[in-house]
């Protein structure tokens, strides 16, 4: 039985997140996912738009997952400690080192392969892109709206000395 | 083999979905679900955020559901007649006329059972409210960046004079 393990914020899910982990469920046997907590996320990266057991339910959701916990605010490698996975999964954009994850591991006791996966080249494939479409989507309907404004006060009927 | 059909835009993909889909598989013993056009959505809601064909994939990938079929641009019941789902599951916010879609299905000759699902009272279990926090968030944080710039500005060192 090889144990896959794979870790990330998943804020908004989208194909990118699917497509890491079908390839990482394909490296072994069962997949358990560590869904960051928001505190580390917001160290990490931002402020998550989705609660952390909100994102633990929609990976734990997910065909590939077998299942989904949240992951520890502390030592990063308690989590690895506790779940004991043969192999380690990162993302094509995951910036850990393979070979410091493969000896900090061992020093506790946990004989790990690293496998770095890779992305697919698409639109929508991370959060920060979705956040961007959405605040250009509302920028452009207000400025439509203002523009339906101006269009209505400019057709408005002129005063009739002006005809 | 009953065969549950249930339809959504599905733009972000939240809890209240998963619940949905999950209720609706519970009703037969395999779900297909419905992912509506970019055209439709438009239409009937808004702009989507995510494109029709990664809602769709994304619809897919999880659990509950079998497979998932993006819909029609035009007579909504053509889909239904392709499909012959033996219940329809409408989400517990879906507008739709239970008895008028049933004989809309029965004029097909399309005999279906449709069942009202129920939702759940939790937070962020729809898109508009996930864009919502997004714009709140970006807000928030712009003015943070603008209350930083003006306390660095202030904190700046006085002129020699006035000390």
């Amino acid at each position: 039985m090889v144990r896959v393990m794979a870790t990330g914020v998943f804020d908004i899910l989208h194909p990118g997140h699917v497509h890491y982990l079908t390839e990482a469920r394909k490296l072994g046997d069962e997949l358990v996912v560590v869904v960051a907590r928001d505190a580390t996320a917001r160290k990490l990266k931002r402020e998550p738009v989705v609660p952390e057991e909100s994102r633990r339910q929609m990976v734990e959701a997910l065909k590939p997952v077998d299942w989904a916990v949240l992951g520890t605010t502390g030592d990063m490698y308690d989590t690895v400690v506790t779940l004991k996975p043969d192999v380690i999964a990162l993302g094509f954009d995951q910036r850990w080192d393979p070979e410091v994850i493969r000896d900090e591991c061992a020093k506790r006791g946990v004989k790990v392969k690293v496998v770095r996966l890779t992305g697919v080249p698409e639109r929508l494939h991370s959060t920060n892109q979705i956040v961007e479409r959405i605040m250009v989507m509302r920028g452009r309907a207000k400025a439509a709206k203002e523009q339906a404004a101006h269009s209505r006060s400019a057709a408005a009927p002129k005063p009739i000395s002006e005809t």
